[in-house]
């Protein structure tokens, strides 16, 4: 059975950062952005939409664009998250048969939970997350902090939501991750290293993958 | 600063067993039941009974044993409570003061805030909790299943109330914590070795401790 890592990340703690450092580190490929582009090539629907229903943002501000733009029914929504989600599954399980990997996000802890993920959750307190989020994008760091701190919040609230729904669990409670880490001042580069040896001693050598 | 790590754990999570061997990697004192006992000589009042203040048991369940046993009044009790907790916090300091250390439980995290500790938690699921205590201690082995898990139900409740009121947070929140491990199907022994490389190479060698 291939390894598979999966990060689940509150928005700015840093999680996909350390994704993508595991991979290296393990010499496995990294998927994030790749899952939601490939989704829609497969559904013919837009990035930017797939992006959203997994996002799970309210109903009426889906504009779906496929060419033209247009409001959709509910019913309609819940057929293409539908449709979506079957995709997400499908995907999911054809890259863990495929090789060792490391996957950020996409529900893939719960999704994949019979090839026995080692799955880890990164999280951070306020202040570090707002900052992490300054460093690393344009758009956060022309946002005062009261809006940041919004943004932040609705960002982690929108992934708990579409986690439960997908799921029935609770998004982020520890017990469903074998790793939780708390990145809130310390540095994600020097880290990362020391939680791939852990895995390679370990984990990746006992009966869980023989 | 002297650099403290303080281990708060679920019960049959191996918690201790992870604290000990922490410590001996790191090179450095390990405080556990000491504290208990160290508390007991300073306040007069009997090991047994400072455990059961500690693990918060009600109030009418409490025999007090300065060599006759008594029961004691609700007031009396809190009193009792407040001086055993004035101790615990004095004691803490005091070992913080001395020498680098581990220390497993006794709200070490909350009370030694100024310290900067690093804080684990560690936790497992329920089936991996009751093997762990039936291969660790007599009396757990001749419980039925069902009785164990109610006794390790119970301990934690206990253990979740007392940090509850000492500290008006919630026991086991991660975002309390800078590391969860979850030591389901994994062996303490083969993964304590990694954590403390990852602690020597990050978090000890920070500005935490500068």
């Amino acid at each position: 059975m291939n390894k598979i890592v999966t990060i689940s990340r509150e928005f700015g703690s840093g999680g996909r950062e350390m994704g993508r450092r595991l991979a290296e580190e393990l010499s496995c490929v990294y998927y994030d952005q790749e899952i939601i582009s490939e989704i829609a090539r497969r559904t013919k629907l837009a990035e930017d939409y797939v992006q959203q229903i997994i996002e799970s943002k309210p109903a009426f501000s889906f504009p779906i664009n496929i060419g033209v733009t247009f409001q959709i029914s509910s019913n309609e929504l819940g057929k293409q998250k539908a449709i979506v989600f079957q995709e997400q599954c499908n995907l999911l399980k054809e890259l863990a048969e495929k090789s060792d990997c490391v996957i950020v996000g996409r529900c893939a802890d719960y999704i994949l939970s019979d090839y026995n993920p080692y799955r880890i959750f990164v999280y951070a307190n306020m202040e570090s997350k707002t900052e992490r989020c300054r460093r690393k994008g344009k758009q956060d760091r022309e946002m005062s902090e009261k809006e940041l701190k919004r943004r932040i919040l609705e960002v982690d609230k929108r992934r708990a939501e579409y986690y439960g729904f997908i799921t029935g669990q609770s998004w982020g409670r520890k017990h469903n991750y074998d790793l939780c880490v708390n990145t809130t001042n310390i540095s994600i580069k020097e880290v990362t290293p020391y939680i791939s040896q852990m895995l390679m001693g370990t984990i990746w050598n006992n009966e869980r993958y023989n």
